[in-house]
């Protein structure tokens, strides 16, 4: 039995990680930190879990929690991980990250973009990027795990076939991703309203939003050489779902059944990315609620570009469902174990 | 391994149980009937089961089925099954019906709200009302199960103790009932496209609609004398859940402790309902995905009448959930197998 | 040129008003009173109405106001304008309060609901209840106008026809409402945000609500004795609307050709109210954005009730429009100036 | 008094345009075509209207109708105004198509990208293209106006003053757009079903969507040669609304305020066109129901790219109020009679 602690568990991405661990038979719940309802219980805070979670809401101490779990998740805002992590905690327990602390590797473009002082840089070098599909045989031996965020897990499984094989011009890089609102977070925003949400789209973080370099820094890993790209993201009225449609331009002629052969070879393999067929576009609706990333792409000979289309579930393959499949990798089990879901639909 | 059938695949209900059954590990979906998409993969009608179902999908053939299948169940438009269930078939196969045809015992009243003659009579007086919480030790020994409408569902749950116990006076039952839209199906009618339904609701089948004698059959059962009830259904924009508020006059002084009691005893052992703390609502929210189904009240003693309210997940405990609690206990297993997911949100 | 003042402007009710203000060429708004934006531009709080009202928020000041403004709405919480207004005031300008302040007569009731002591009593006796459609020729003589509640102004619309003939036995008049979450306000509430609020439903002030003595209040008028009901909102997920879905036993058997008759008899020359045809119920969207009423009903003989049904947007006759109407009125203007939107769709 | 036509009224456009119509008091509609509800009454296929357009529809008849009006709008299908459309209707009345088949001046393009033969390529030099914008002195004299397309409104608005002024490079054209469901119409299509449609989101029509060459062609003319771009519109839950986001590489170092003039020198006079702020992002909320466009942008100079977005309403200036813009121009009446809608929020 696997014992688990959240902190930051009454969050959006916190209670969707407690919901997926609640459903397995060999992870037990020991701590769900919440700042804000220390003391009330988590099942009150979150009604879905009555029956599964009645226990009251602890606060925040990674320390304590060390002692008591295996494994401890952080879904928390960033700088929070970065300032309660020590040696000490690292040697007692495995740490999942889910802030931006420990996603970057240069500290100083870390600070630039997120505005803080980083609290501990010195574990930044052994922290893993918890991309399964490229990082998999280091996440399973690594004590702290950067879970990455939604949209460059979302950003970055669509462009990575194409990236490292060279056939797009990595200086064209255009992502243009759209999201739900839970990704937003729980915060009492007046922009996360309902009646401000509904019957509106917007782009927001033009220019500025703070998964850009976190995209450009794997991108670059597997390029080879810096890559920078414009990223735009977008709030559309829904819950759950990411979407992204990139454009570049190819760096030679290619046919779909050439494309289609490259993302299958990078990715058949894998349980939860689907190449989707010639000619079909991923829906968010088909991932719903599941680890799966939907991934297909169109030619445009008319502009020499490719358009790369990929949709995840923000909280799942974007948040808690990748942070269980690494939970999974650092405790030797399958891949898969619990996450398993087929997509709920509708 | 069971072997399971499902006639009528490609529509919402059926689609929802097929997800629902691929999920297990002890069951085996030998057929995906579907009278608009034969040939063609039910992996591509419904993208969510891509990789878990690419098999095509069959003509309706429920005799042929029975040979292959250890269930059947039908997930077909009122008149199928009773037009094709048959002594062999029920000798060779469980039948869970998912329609209406076998859930009104009185026929006449059946083919007076359905406006359609009734096939196989003869096997009505066999068939038994799936409703596990009060048919669930004849539901083990049953070839023929009507699985219940999703209105009744909810409204019978929600309705059940009070009226048992003799509570409320059966003659002042209003039950107004609301319903997101994939209650109405995968048909293309103009009334179910998206632009006609999302910012808006509506009564429907007012003081007329066809799941009305099944909720009074069963109440009446309870009762031990005849109850009409007041059941109006309206159209919400969500995609699932179901909600009913329902009135009546108290036929004594009660208190809420009282009340609670009454409920608790009815279903404190009962896993998939969940009666909430005094002074909560459901909301479809909490079992959204889930087979639970949420209850609660609230006591008017200005007016001498309670508020009984109840949440169900209509695709879920009110279809296809429902149908595979109903097979699990025909096939002698734990009743909650495959059904323990926890409600998801957002 | 009609000098117009609104307290409460960065409210949604008191923006609606703005809006349909702003667009008549014969009023002019003179003051935009908000507490949180005071300095800021309108048109920054609410960029639609950018190009017509880029003018700088003021702080609360209803004596000042009343020496600039013709007419005064008070778009503000409940206690406000009681605790503002005098008679100074309503010697200088004409006021009408979208608040509950002077809705109800009985002081006692309204402290009793409302929590609060009212801090004007002596202003309500004069105070006309706005509804046009019953108290129109108070209106055009009042100093001081009490906008109806949304909920009550739809339940009251359904209802009053039957009560008014003595057709519907008062005892048994149930109320299911139902609204768009835009009734809930802006406020930064939790149980205000899209991802609470979207794909899910509920019921809330059960039996509480404080709409139920205005709905009462009024009803006991036109019954000539007192009325008590059951009066449940619900909350949907969608922006405006309110739907209102009545029960009540019949006093006598009568025919849909006669009920009909008599809604015709009360509405005919209403022009804010439609009856519709038989056999048709009301939905919101064919009445959003507009100050319609569509009004219907459905008989059943089987348990000898009727279903009466009512549709509204709650931010116009539930609201703002409903104010403008009687600002109308008060100026001697036709009733419907500056509210002929036809409802927008889709 | 102008007495207008509209064949293909019953569609979303045309219902919309007879809602705009039915508001003035100067223009009359004298005929409701529509080949699905012939003999119905208009107000009953969309009752929003109920009371202002209880008359029956009638079939398609151009010749006849040109006879009787002085205005014909066609809210048809592709291929149907070309296909009726003579010399004698011209002379006549008044012609303006909401299809595309007069948008496009190559007919060779036409054909290519729609899949038909054009039927009146004659009158395809003779018909403006229905920008106001763009062309509005030449539309005041037009007999025959080709009612832009609702994507090409948004993005040539949003593009037009920077590729007019130079100063991107036009190579690098990426626009990225997302639509509102009504934009698919009111065919009862599977895939606008809403259960199909809410909480999903894709892209469609990916390098191929017909309204590719029309927003070419216009660009084309502004950037004085030929003029590639890769568009990728995408179906989002909501009901109106269309957001642009579009990326180009700039030609030369700008700065913020720079752009900003140049945006301003174009649209500082045009009542419909509302520049945004610096650090604003157009919002689909603040234009619903209204015929204006908003337009920003941000510069990103880490890529030298500039992201240029704008918003419409779809139905409005991206459909029916730009047809009734277009009406008063050729009337010689004021640009925005009829269409001074402030947009509706929430």
């Amino acid at each position: 039995m696997i014992k688990a602690g959240i902190i930051g568990a009454t969050g959006y991405a916190g209670a969707e990680l407690a919901r997926l661990l609640l459903q397995r038979d060999d992870v037990a719940i020991v701590w769900y930190g919440s700042r804000s309802y220390v003391g009330e219980d988590f099942s009150q805070v979150y009604r879905n879990v009555a029956g599964s979670a009645d226990v009251p809401c602890k606060d925040d101490d990674m320390a304590q929690l060390a002692q008591e779990a295996d494994v401890i998740f952080t879904a928390t805002p960033q700088g929070y991980c970065a300032s309660q992590v020590t040696e000490e905690i690292l040697s007692q327990a495995k740490v999942i990250d889910l802030s931006a602390d420990f996603r970057i590797k240069d500290v100083g473009v870390y600070e630039q973009w997120y505005k803080i002082s980083h609290a501990s840089p010195q574990f930044i070098p052994e922290a893993v990027y918890g991309l399964p599909e490229i990082n998999r045989e280091q996440i399973k031996t690594a004590r702290l795990v950067a879970n990455p965020g939604c949209y460059p897990t979302c950003s970055f499984l669509t462009l990575y076939p194409l990236v490292k094989e060279g056939l797009i011009d990595t200086d064209t890089i255009i992502i243009d991703a759209k999201s739900g609102t839970s990704g937003a977070g729980r915060g009492t925003k007046l922009g996360s309203l309902y009646c401000e949400v509904n019957e509106s789209m917007k782009a927001y973080g033009v220019a500025s939003h703070r998964h850009t370099p976190e995209i450009e820094e794997q991108l670059s890993y597997v390029a080879g050489k810096p890559v920078l790209v414009s990223f735009t993201p977008h709030l559309v009225p829904m819950n759950r779902g990411i979407l992204v449609t990139a454009y570049a331009t190819l760096t030679k002629s290619l046919d779909a059944a050439t494309v289609k052969a490259v993302y299958d070879q990078y990715y058949e393999k894998e349980y939860f990315v689907r190449v989707l067929k010639p000619g079909e576009a991923p829906e968010t609706r088909w991932v719903e609620g599941s680890n799966f990333a939907d991934i297909s792409f169109k030619l445009d000979p008319r502009t020499n570009r490719i358009v790369m289309m990929g949709a995840i579930d923000n909280m799942v393959k974007g948040a808690a469902g990748q942070a269980m499949q690494n939970m999974n990798l650092m405790f030797g089990l399958a891949e898969n174990t619990g996450l398993k879901q087929i997509p709920m639909f509708p």
